[in-house]
């Protein structure tokens, strides 16, 4: 959902910053009801490793082993003022969709469409259109409508008789939280800037409190609701608490917190799906108007993430009755020197 | 010795920083071979609390309580391109001398004065010319040259047994961590800004290993390189870290140091002479070309700097066989809620 469209500053003198929450709707469902119905091949989600909306579906997909069913292209760190590129495939062109801009997929669709292009999207691999980018519906539509392409064990992650909660929690996480850090980065002034702080900090207490003496945040399992909190977690210390200003403390400096998301990363599906260098490039470089330099910082020391957790004591099952995925697909591992292994 | 002339940008593209060390290079002596005498309540010590340069005269003033023999006036936090202003003085100007920007005196002595506007600074009050702006010399000569209007127990910053020792100490960290700093932040490109941070956490860790049995830089006790040490690491945190990106860890995250700068803190003359608002408010305020916003972070929290350091066991005679300076007189006393205590 990182928004990039025609927009050169992400920051508006005078104002907060105000997430335009529109997006292609359509769903893929088992019923086909919207024109795109699930199956196996047609689809093609495009990510990039640097976003944390994307790297919600990115961890969602591959927890439910959905790797075989929905093809995955990845679009770069840094982007231009129109759109996401495959800069990193052979030729900077994805090799499934043959396109070398993921506004091509949108335009293909909606010829004058005139939002942010954003990542993640699902594109529908014979017509070449974009079918949604509603990152929100997105990874649950994962959860509970390709659920014959789920691996053995599979977790669930948006259960039935916890959607209620997941969905609460998730909502004020993302107002609060996930939203909130990017409410500090492009305040437009000190005001807004405060607020948003203020915000930011009162939530992030109010979770190191809920998640002192509990394993995850709803109920015993891994959810939805710690996949989503877990980006924008795992992005606090790289870019957030200087690129953004979300500098109370560091994540490291949060000990419930910081152990709730170390224990996430150290989940097959979690760390392993998340690269700290195309983070930070993509924030340091992007966002000139708030880093006209464009260099992106050499710390902070990650190595950290590495370090045991503890969190196994409070109990809870990650996986429920399901499993731990294995490892990635070669073709989609992290390089190693983008992890925190480059810092040990 | 933030410098601030007519120029607009800190950065310049494709460049490392570089900063002008020319200074106005006249002494205040005993002898007054350049024309300056030692002589109590003529000249007068022009700083700003924000400004690590200034902040060592001001420690140094304080520490050898020459505050009836020189008096003090203190600029506000930022600044227009042309100089510092007495903004916080009643009406904008500077009760003694009469002025409302650094500028007047510069130009009172050298009116086609081409450089930097800089703090600290001293002014000789009866004909209001700027005599020196060289921060190095300054705080020695306080120590060396005015020693007849020394305070009852001021300490030895600069005892001549050490004085080869002090200078190498001092040179050092000027060229990697206080000056090293600035290169960071003001780097003009990323292989310039690699390079800077690589040297500066190379000598912070050196400092570190140096200090891990040794309460003070030289000596066991509080010498001129502590001062200089002293004030850049102050600001770290606040505004290095994120401001500057000298982010591989926060102080607060290099037990050693962070000890050794709260020891000092704690010790009378440095920390009631360092005003946290001001020192943020300058930086990310003044720096526009680093930070477009202007927006000053509400964090880091600060409490930390009262914590108890421990390193009284590591023996060390703070003043040797001086005294501590009694309480800042009431006039130049930081007020509380720019301290630590605003965030505890």
């Amino acid at each position: 959902m990182e928004q990039q469209g025609e927009q050169d500053a992400y920051v508006k003198k005078g104002a907060e910053y105000k997430r335009d929450m529109n997006y292609i709707d359509t769903r893929i469902t088992k019923d086909g009801r919207d024109g795109y119905a699930v199956e196996p091949g047609r689809y093609r989600l495009v990510a990039a490793r640097a976003c944390p909306w994307a790297n919600r579906a990115v961890i969602v997909r591959r927890l439910l082993g959905l790797e075989d069913a929905i093809s995955m292209g990845l679009c770069g760190p840094t982007h231009d003022k129109r759109s996401w590129t495959f800069d990193l495939d052979p030729g900077g062109v994805d090799p499934v969709l043959g396109i070398e801009r993921l506004q091509q997929a949108y335009f293909k669709r909606f010829p004058d469409y005139p939002r942010g292009i954003t990542v993640p999207a699902i594109v529908d691999v014979p017509s070449g259109e974009v079918v949604t980018n509603e990152f929100q519906q997105m990874t649950l539509d994962f959860s509970t409508e390709w659920t014959d392409y789920h691996r053995e064990g599979a977790p669930e992650l948006y259960p039935e008789r916890l959607r209620a909660e997941i969905d609460e929690m998730a909502h004020r996480n993302l107002t609060e939280v996930n939203n909130g850090v990017y409410r500090c980065g492009f305040a437009g002034s000190q005001e807004a800037y405060d607020e948003a702080f203020g915000r930011l900090f009162t939530r992030l207490d109010w979770l190191s409190d809920h998640l002192a003496d509990r394993r995850y945040l709803v109920g015993d399992t891994i959810t939805e609701a710690d996949v989503r909190l877990f980006t924008t977690l795992a992005r606090f210390d790289a870019v957030y608490h200087g690129h953004f200003k979300c500098n109370r403390q560091k994540l490291t400096e949060l000990p419930v917190l910081w152990a709730y998301a170390r224990d996430l990363f150290q989940t097959p599906g979690f760390g392993d799906t998340t690269d700290f260098v195309q983070i930070k490039q993509h924030y340091y470089i992007v966002h000139a108007d708030v880093n006209p330099t464009q260099i992106v910082p050499v710390g902070p020391d990650l190595s950290g993430w590495l370090t045991p957790s503890g969190r196994e004591a409070l109990g809870g099952r990650p996986f429920g009755d399901g499993t731990p995925p294995g490892p990635p697909p070669a073709a989609e591992a992290v390089p190693p020197d983008h992890t925190p292994a480059a810092w040990t």
